[in-house]
């Protein structure tokens, strides 16, 4: 699948609304924003998105739908929500019950899609500038942790910040801060560097979510707000129906990763 | 009124709450930001949220209150959205009916107020960087036009973009750029520089809101995104009842400028 890395946003979205693409999207279509999916029933969809605006950093929204429609217009007017992602999880009352490649027969036509930034546009920019990123190397998942950082509240929706942790030194962890400050709709900058307690980690080699990585002598662990946040709050309210990508299976955008910063 | 320029956020909602102050804000509480006013019913609340998420240049939201709540906890906890700004206006169906100093009486328990990002946040750092600002300078308002670039339409919500207008060198209008990008949570960089008719706008000195200011020699007109947008697109969509506050009479928030700054 090497040469899908060149293909642009629309052809990959058509190799997996053809299932021809089944697993994760990390280093498709070069350059195209990819984004985290989350898909409640109306009676949610209000204190979801006030959950968003107030927990911007780990629920950076780049677009909400219209309720009952499947096209995210303002990442791509030609997507079809229920078919363009490789993967799917759907929860019942907060419990996972289903992986399936297609969403056609969940869709109702009151549902609310919510998609929201992803770390993976503000890596590109970190690897240009030679800093290394440790589960990329490592070829697996970015270890997440759960905080002691609470969420603000938001009707239903409450519970603690997940973080992701990318160790480097501490050289790069300043360029690595003004790299991801340009970047506020993807997590923007890291919200805490160093001693893991601080934020409520008692091991740092045992991620809550995704692998553990080899942390060097001299490194010290940078943490970001992650996109798994909005989920795991989720879970634990306990909606009837919530409808999310299968990790690391994210819907590819037509928007450029570069649009997205802000300076 | 000059010694309220050094008053807290707290000591000038006070004054305001004791109805001492009536009247705009600009200038008090120096470093303490601002921000615009629009409440509506919780019926209307999802399609408002939406709104502003899609139009986050014109409508940076800072704050939401719980439906109910007329407390803006993310602004400041201990004030009180019904009696802390200077003066009110009140519309029903999309008619301004009436002008008052507190909306104690007006207030529902299923009403959501929404507070925006206001301008005087980055005026301050645009004065501080030497960068003359007319309509303080000729002590009047700033103007503001109708575009001809609609916002995106969000259930009942619709209507053009409308901006405010800083004539400046284009030496300094580089400058503004910089400076205002690195506060997208009011506005951030302008929409448009130079041609006034590119945005629709047929005579510039015939503001839609506002007052005309001298464009000298030299300058050319910029512009930004202005907190007028929501308002005036509310109005269009003849909600049954819809508060805001009066113009130039904000909302003073107990959280300090600079910390709206990405970078």
């Amino acid at each position: 699948m090497e040469n899908v890395r060149d293909l642009s946003s629309t052809e990959v979205r058509e190799l997996i609304r053809k299932q021809k693409i089944i697993g994760p999207t990390a280093g498709m279509a070069t350059g195209y924003t990819q984004a985290n999916l989350v898909i409640f029933k109306k009676e949610h969809a209000f204190d979801f998105l006030l959950f968003c605006q107030r927990n911007p950093k780990p629920c950076p929204l780049l677009d909400v739908t219209e309720p009952g429609s499947f096209v995210p217009k303002k990442l791509s007017n030609k997507a079809d929500i229920r078919t363009d992602l490789p993967k799917y999880r759907i929860f019942q009352d907060g419990v996972f019950t289903e992986e399936v490649n297609e969403i056609t027969d969940y869709w109702e036509d009151d549902m609310v899609a919510f998609l929201l930034g992803c770390s993976f546009t503000f890596e590109a920019p970190l690897l240009e500038n030679e800093i290394p990123v440790r589960h990329i190397e490592e070829n697996c998942n970015v270890p997440m942790f759960k905080t002691n950082i609470p969420c603000e509240k938001a009707g239903i929706f409450e519970g603690p910040t997940v973080v992701s942790m990318r160790p480097m030194t501490p050289e790069d962890a300043i360029r690595a801060t003004q790299i991801t400050s340009r970047f506020p709709s993807v997590h923007g900058a890291p919200i805490h560097l160093g001693d893991p307690s601080l934020i409520g980690i008692s091991d740092i080699s045992k991620p809550d979510f995704g692998n553990f990585v080899t942390i060097n002598e001299g490194e010290i662990p940078v943490f970001w707000a992650c996109g798994v946040t909005p989920q795991a709050v989720a879970m634990e309210s306990k909606p009837s129906i919530m409808i999310s990508h299968a990790p690391g299976c994210m819907f590819i955008s037509d928007v450029k990763d570069e649009t997205l910063s802000v300076i």
